[in-house]
């Protein structure tokens, strides 16, 4: 018996029965899926991310199923970035013949797992061949009521910049993934939370649904980097944005693992994405959940975002062709 | 001046203000978008398909304006096959550093002319770099009204068996690529339209909506092969289905092109996918647009397609990991 047969030879029907099997819905299966009907005058919002082997993820430093959790988890915040509820995604995968079918499984799986957080599910997809495994996840959620959502031109001189989630341990998780692979070294075992947070980063389900009831008006995840992704708020609301290095500085994991490495952790905080926290801009009180990170100013220029006043020290960002 | 740069010369922003200046939104840009509200107790249907360059088009084959054509008929016959109108795609699309940005350039504006046939816009997306060009489309669509969605299970006996669309000529076009590249011999110019079939299929927009209304009950589209999506309809449905030999024999295109390459016509009507054509199961009377092409039977076990009752000549389909 081979334990662990190939796509290639358990065929396309199979892969997909693995995938259906791991991350079920009642509403999967036919040729498109009808998303579970919501409040009246609820709108359908949706956002799409591509993960790429080699490139987003190696799957000798995350498991099958910690990629699964990771698409989901990226593909929800841009949901949960607009104010709203993710309730269901499509999974397009493309992948060698040659890959195990239980990597597959584990893929599925991570998905099933991360969407129960949510509450939502897996309906729908596409499995092809190509010479990588290609990961793209397309996020369906609903936007109830009647505010509007939470975009990216909302921000307004006066504001504080509020975020939900950790900054900069995904880009520690990497930087220790390179520098020592899965082994880290004896006495370091306690930054094998930075590793998960890049591997399998979470952040609590619900959140950007809170921060719409509760007066916030511009939002994005950190996907690109801290000072790429606030920027992109600030130039689009034709603001300013000054961060406090007292409320972002690196806590005792990040300064250990920055020690350890010989790097400067604040380079993690202000250019290192993958984090997916929430960043938002709000007149009111900090959503539950949130901490204040900043402020939104008109000070420097329309699109600039300083630290205690100043350019930051590290400020490039992901960059997809590079 | 570099009149061709490439997505690694030009960056991640260029590559996507490329595609949004191709295929403009007001709705995308954020992170998410908010899918433009429909009639009140519409349901949301969504569906993804991908397109691998090698595998799924050849960029010597089509062009890439082709390429993106084809990216939005496939799914979008997905959502018509539902019985629902599409209104709007999210593109994810990989790409080698190296790709000349007039490549995708080529793709918005087929996505964009496709789209426009359906009055649907691109609202989102993602870019990243891989090994391949890989297209991964979401298509996102409104059920209105109270009817159920067209399904695969809701074949019944004594159901005619209808359709809207060539069917065999992608296969054709395909099989004159194959054999003769883009040049047609001398006195076959005629042939153009299987190879156009292949690299750019369309159907009319909205017949899916059209069969919905008028009594159809079940449908799919014919991607995978007629035989074989139709085996598929039968399976889910309990029932068997026996087409009509005259109504699908091939007709003179298909007759010349086969005589020319010396293969049976009767293979690329039974066995080829990508016509996209839509294949539905009514009491009623045949919808406009669409055709009878055989009926829905018991006579030969639940799952079983015949032609004139006997075995298909051709049965095998499409297979994803072959």
């Amino acid at each position: 018996m081979n334990l662990t047969p190939t796509l290639a030879e358990v065929g396309e029907r199979a892969v997909i029965d693995a995938i259906r099997a791991a991350a079920p819905s009642g509403v999967n299966g036919d040729d498109a899926a009808v998303i579970p009907a919501t409040a009246p005058n609820s709108r359908t919002v949706a956002a799409t991310d591509m993960l790429v082997e080699g490139r987003h993820f190696r799957l000798d430093w995350s498991s099958a199923q910690q990629v699964g959790f990771k698409a989901i988890t990226q593909n929800f915040a841009d949901i949960e970035a607009m104010g709203a509820r993710p309730s269901s995604a499509l999974l397009a995968l493309a992948a060698p013949g040659d890959t195990p079918l239980h990597v597959i499984e584990g893929i599925a799986q991570g998905i099933a797992k991360r969407c129960k957080d949510y509450q939502a599910e897996l309906v729908g997809g596409d499995v092809t061949r190509a010479d990588q495994i290609i990961l793209s996840v397309t996020a369906i959620g609903q936007l109830g009521g009647s505010r509007s959502p939470l975009s990216l031109d909302a921000a307004r001189v006066g504001q504080k910049v509020v975020a939900h989630g950790h900054i900069g341990y995904s880009a520690a998780g990497l930087a220790l993934l390179q520098r020592f692979g899965n082994y880290l070294p004896p006495g370091a075992e306690g930054l094998a939370r930075l590793k998960q947070a890049h591997c399998a980063p979470s952040i609590t389900a619900g959140r950007g649904l809170v921060a719409r009831a509760t007066g916030v008006t511009a939002m994005t995840d950190n996907s690109d980097g801290l000072i790429k992704d606030l920027s992109l708020i600030a130039e689009r609301s034709s603001v300013a944005v000054d961060l406090d290095a007292r409320a972002l500085g690196p806590d005792a994991l990040l300064k250990e693992a920055g020690e350890l490495l010989g790097i400067d952790p604040w380079e993690w905080i202000l250019t290192g994405g993958e984090d997916h926290t929430l960043l938002g801009t709000t007149h009111k009180d900090c959503p539950s959940g949130f901490r204040v990170i900043g402020e939104v100013t008109k000070k420097n220029g329309a699109g600039l975002v300083t630290v205690d006043g100043a350019a930051p020290a590290h400020h490039r960002g992901w960059e997809s062709f590079a």
